[in-house]
């Protein structure tokens, strides 16, 4: 790899004539939002970061940015878990927002597409979506803030993917500035296109390293028109897996989520977070909130849900259920779900493993994934979570009650390799939705073959030669 | 690019000792079903057929091509439309059928995903999930005889895709042999896995340029239990829209087919094909296959296609529909459909095209396109029939009635160049489904931007540098 530079203060004053000294932050105050990211773990700095206008100004940056062979690092909403929208320590490298590339371009909702550019935050894409009376279906915790671009780069999941798949699947065309500032034109709408390679696909997923995305068509879905949302008591994962197996023999596609906790995150969140109830009298071991959507007004959904639900009563799968009566009630049990991830923190110093399994191994892995747990620290408590049917487990392990903070933490490394192992074991996924950015790297060399780096390489070297884009993350 | 070289006496010997002599033809006899494709537009001419019998066996002969800079043309079922599977004239090509390759390794139908290797063909794969319970739902004409290695290569679409998408998207993992003979083992059964590049991906409709599919874990659904089949006879394609929309409206992702034909098409058919009979009285312009699929013993596929059909009656959109009685009823009106590309050639010979325009173009190009075509060739028939849904139109123009058939086939390019130019200006895919292979190479090359070809020829020198994969196709 090309050895990089620090921008020269030449090169800055370029770079700052093509956006406008309005848009060109050298001052820390001004660079502070950039260059932390929420949880703090990541704080990195940078000679400037670039709020560009257009993709035409991005190409601009990226052409001189080439030559020069200085870093460049894309940052959508900088809500990324994994580093990867932060620039190192070292202060070598350039940050380019993709926050002025703001405006939702075209909706069409008969045609199922829109084309929006890369900073609209994902709250709005969903909103212009539903003015036009459509569903754009990506969903997650940090649809406020999170920008659309960031979405693509790092192919965020969510809590709908079950149905409509991750952002790569919404995806119906890129426009992306490459690493030597020609613009790749790929904005079609186009269900089937088979004219060579997909290139697409290699820009989506691939964390700002290949090409920075600058706008996007994405598939628009109809609006569901009934929605029967349950919170329900299950005995253990096995019955679990039955549950899922039954619900989606009834409604197939129309189930739309099928999202587990345990019964120790129901009560972190029912404890810590005010406003919140528990749903159910009762203890259970396992809890499941499923939805399921219908295109009509026929009590279709809730025909299905009760369909689904009775079964597993039957089977003794499922103790208790509680169906939402109202939208209200159904947002009540959704932010049992959502607000897991801040409830954890009133527990303590907390490790994460954002990982994926085949579906039907999930009950496995977490009786395997306990006893690692154990291994490495006696006394942590796992709080498990995630997208069930997506086979994808949230599996943050708090500290144990009496332990120092600092000193759990400490054994962050430790606990990461060890589940990781396990996953790797089970052929699983060490990171289901969050990407590997910077915290993953040395994780993603030793859990995938060489021959797969060698190909992830080569495809790296063929289309940023010099390594300008978000260096040193996820190769 | 490599200058290539035919296999010496030494190399073709080496490669037979890899296969066993009862695999490696190199008579012409032998070799004959594998060097004409069954349109009789190609015919290649080879020194060697192997058939290995794994994926080592072809790890080991394309490791000693690639050092002797020797061209391997892959073949499946040698059903490709484009040409892509057959050696060149010069006869200085391998051929490398996967068709041993044929062992449906492990299906779950509970987990959602089976594991096949390449040279299954496309109807075992089907039975294979249906034997356990479930569906694979990709489906085409030539399911029969074409193999799921070469579905993969080409990304194959067919009558499913408009609830289920193409090949690509019922796809989680492959193993692939790639040009150096290195295997990437990519066989995961992950629905969510952001681990680096998605390598896959550029596999998947690569058509045997990137590297050898010889496995890959397909996605499973559960099977509809009721299914909803209606033939619809429609104003125009105005009115077509207004259908699609609104089915798409009532039965979401339960809309499962939305398959049009223009009425001479149903003309063609039902006067070339015995047996079939007009399934409506009078004349309509234009006709929809709709299918509507459910999970749900309740009657609701039935439901939801008389909501869709009752509000199309009531303005006027549509004029008369026959609805399925019986599975065999359906199955007539799906032969309606399926066996229309058949019927065509009773009328004559016919230049072909696979394009596609985003949905609500349709009646747009349809239009447009009679002009063009009746301006290179004028009383040339337009066949305009394919997936509505996908935006996919098989426009086939068939010879004017009086005309020589080999002067009519003569203005194939004059035709082809002419609608191609059609379908680029409306920001429309020349090759929806087909692929490129050899028949569009230069179509690619002109209809494609610079950048995008650079971007393609740079990730084949990356994969393979020394071109000795399927050489002249695609790129």
């Amino acid at each position: 790899m090309t050895q990089l530079n620090p921008p020269t203060p030449e090169l800055v004053a370029k770079l700052t004539a093509i956006v406008g000294e309005a848009h060109a932050f050298t001052d820390a105050s001004d660079q502070a939002p950039y260059l932390t990211e929420w949880r703090e773990k990541y704080v990195g700095r940078t000679p400037l970061v670039l709020r560009p206008g257009s993709a035409a100004e991005i190409s601009e940056i990226l052409k001189l940015a080439n030559e020069a062979r200085v870093g460049v690092v894309p940052q959508g909403g900088n809500t990324g878990l994994v580093g990867g929208q932060i620039p190192f320590e070292s202060g070598e490298e350039i940050v380019i927002s993709t926050e002025r590339l703001n405006r939702v371009r075209h909706v069409d909702a008969a045609g199922g597409y829109m084309l929006v550019e890369a900073g609209v935050t994902l709250a709005d894409v969903q909103n212009a979506a539903e003015e036009a009376g459509a569903l754009f279906p990506l969903s997650l915790a940090s649809e406020g803030s999170c920008r659309i671009g960031g979405n693509l780069a790092s192919n965020a999941g969510g809590v709908q993917v079950l149905a409509f798949g991750n952002t790569r699947d919404l995806t119906l065309g890129v426009e992306v500035v490459l690493a030597d500032g020609r613009i790749f034109e790929g904005l079609r709408a186009l269900k089937k296109d088979n004219t060579g390679y997909d290139l697409k696909h290699l820009f989506v997923g691939s964390e700002g390293t290949l090409g920075i995305i600058t706008a996007a068509v994405l598939k628009l879905f109809p609006r569901p028109v009934e929605t029967a949302t349950a919170f329900v008591a299950v005995r253990d994962l096995d019955a679990m897996l039955e549950l899922f197996r039954g619900a989606r023999a009834v409604a197939g596609t129309n189930l739309t989520a099928f999202e587990f906790m345990s019964g120790w995150c129901l009560d972190i969140v029912t404890s810590h977070v005010p406003g919140l109830r528990r749903p159910l009298e009762g203890d259970a071991p396992w809890y499941v909130l499923l939805e399921i959507s219908s295109g009509s007004a026929d009590g279709a959904a809730e025909a299905m849900m009760e369909g689904a639900l009775s079964e597993a009563f039957e089977s003794g799968a499922i103790s208790d259920a509680a169906i939402a009566a109202s939208i209200d009630h159904a947002q009540q049990l959704w932010r049992l779900r959502e607000d897991l991830s801040e409830a954890q923190k009133f527990e303590g110093g907390s490790i994460k493993h954002d990982i994926s399994v085949p579906v039907a191994a999930i009950p496995e892995f977490v009786t395997r994934a306990g006893e690692v747990v154990e291994a490495v620290c006696a006394g942590a408590r796992p709080v498990v979570f995630g997208h069930f049917g997506d086979g994808n487990v949230h599996y943050n392990v708090t500290q144990p009650a009496a332990m120092e903070k600092a000193a759990y933490l400490a054994q962050w490394e430790e606990m990461n390799d060890a589940v990781h192992a396990l996953v790797a074991d089970m052929d699983g996924s060490i990171s289901a939705e969050h990407g590997i950015g910077r915290m993953k790297r040395e994780a993603l060399a030793r859990f995938r073959s060489e021959t797969e780096l060698d190909m992830m390489r080569a495809v790296k070297a063929a289309l940023d030669p010099n390594g300008i884009l978000n260096p040193g993350k996820v190769l």
